[in-house]
């Protein structure tokens, strides 16, 4: 499970919490912020909650940085982080901030709820449908545009990609990042999930399994269609494949919810979705009878996202 | 305060929850685990709440470790850190381990309170006395064990102190800081607290003063008695002061708590715990008419902890 679920001694209530930190890994401090927030959050709504009742900061701010650049980094990463918390309708009160060799941000989110307020994960059957709520390829984004000031690195995939190309990718990549689940939390509920998972750092066919092991029914998932960022594909395979994208192996951050859904309610969750939050989400697998394990089929549909490039939009 | 209280969506309940993360300070791993889980759990503690709900593990494992090492003292540490939790009569659930140049160990605590279950720290009056729970001096008996393989620090306080006074020192800062602060908090609801807090990173003065800035009423600490570890104010004076052990300046790991109460119960307040804990407590100030500040006064009673060495005890 993405979060604990421990029953309070107090009527039927449950406290529901998760905690993480990570390294920046985009430029933006601001940004870096409200990705670190959203990352964390997101194990929670992966368990259907949607309301956050407190969050705390975790900071490690890096020895390294002179005065002036910390005095302008750390201030623009807790705005970013709090910015997020606010739109996720919680505030963050109280944290820890400690010197460290490398920056760190993260957080803890905590909530009290009602049995029905969260969904145990374990309840797949078969003829359920899996369902990404965000594309794939944060990780090969953030690489190819770190990749823009490395010859050597470039020079492998520049036959694939325009320099645009991957800067939009990473751009795409930061605001996928930035995002939160919590639609996809609220929908959980509307249209009887059976279970989720976020998509993190195992990548999509780690997080699939760990899905998949701890089912009560005997299922298995099988994955067949690969949403993926526009032109990311193509840059894994040009670098040898070597985060392994195509595979389900490349990490992602603050990736989407993968959610076992109903079939019949899975293409209706999908539309709403998109009606209300102006991005799409795709059924990318099926559960069948299986030895709760997960794969992906051999050749799997790539779906690039966008599938069109619109002028002066991102997606 | 040392823990935020937020207001929950369920019948008058608060959810109350602190994090902390430490670079290790002393050289036996399981004692470190402990050491983190009091210090974490001492901000519940100063709140008057004396049940955790969950704790989560925040961990940073250093790359400059060895397999080897990393698999002998990771799990010393966690073992250390669950077992005071148990102690504790809580559990963790969850939590997030990295890696990073600098070990760290720290954690989450967190509980859902009625409103009686947790005491606001703001409500001393005058004629109230200061008590606190465990001696002072951690910072300056770990350091003096660190320059015992120092000879040139060494030199400097070997004419107050023996080798074996500095390990007794040592292992006394140990196992206080690995102590729990919870009898003391229990015993607060007992004898009618006026509040608390933990002395910890900013000394007993630095959080005296945070302390009385926060109070309602106009009034001041006084501090007049300094219960130290034994030797490690001499330690102190011979290095030329340089901790401020004296000035109430000495960073402190999970110290005790101090805390306001009603001058006729805090006599009662202090047999108590010994009886029930078997350590001291002590009266070292008094609550007076102020603005809001605290201060130790001119030449303070250095109280040595303990009085006399008893042969085969620590205290």
């Amino acid at each position: 499970m993405d979060a604990c679920v421990t029953p309070l001694r107090h009527g039927g209530l449950s406290l529901v919490q998760t905690t993480d930190f990570f390294y920046p890994l985009v430029d933006d401090p601001y940004m870096m912020g409200r990705i670190a927030c959203a990352n964390v959050l997101s194990d929670l709504y992966a368990m259907g909650v949607t309301e956050c009742d407190n969050m705390l900061a975790l900071l490690a701010v890096s020895n390294k940085m002179g005065d002036k650049e910390r005095d302008v980094v750390v201030p623009l990463m807790l705005t970013g982080f709090k910015d997020l918390a606010e739109e996720a309708n919680t505030q963050v009160t109280g944290g820890q901030t400690v010197i460290n060799p490398w920056m760190t941000i993260g957080g803890v989110a905590t909530t009290v709820c009602q049995p029905n307020e969260f969904i145990m994960p374990d309840n797949a059957v078969i003829g359920d449908v899996l369902v990404l709520t965000k594309p794939l390829g944060t990780q090969v984004a953030v690489n190819a545009y770190q990749w823009l000031d490395q010859p050597e690195r470039w020079n492998r995939i520049k036959l694939v990609v325009s320099e645009e190309d991957v800067k939009k990718a990473y751009q795409r990549a930061m605001f996928s990042m930035a995002r939160l689940n919590r639609t996809a939390a609220r929908l959980m509920h509307k249209y009887n999930a059976h279970g989720a998972t976020d998509v993190t750092g195992f990548g999509l066919l780690g997080h699939a399994s760990n899905l998949a092991r701890i089912q009560k029914n005997e299922v298995g998932f099988v994955i067949h269609n690969l949403p993926i960022i526009a032109k990311m594909a193509a840059v894994s395979k040009a670098c040898g494949n070597m985060f392994g994208l195509l595979q389900g192996q490349s990490a992602e951050t603050s990736g989407g919810l993968l959610i076992t859904l109903p079939r019949e309610q899975a293409a209706a969750f999908c539309k709403d979705i998109e009606k209300q939050e102006g991005y799409q989400a795709w059924i990318i697998g099926i559960v069948e009878k299986g030895n709760r394990s997960a794969r992906i089929i051999d050749k799997p549909r790539v779906i690039e996202v966008p599938a069109k490039e619109k002028e002066g939009e991102l997606w």
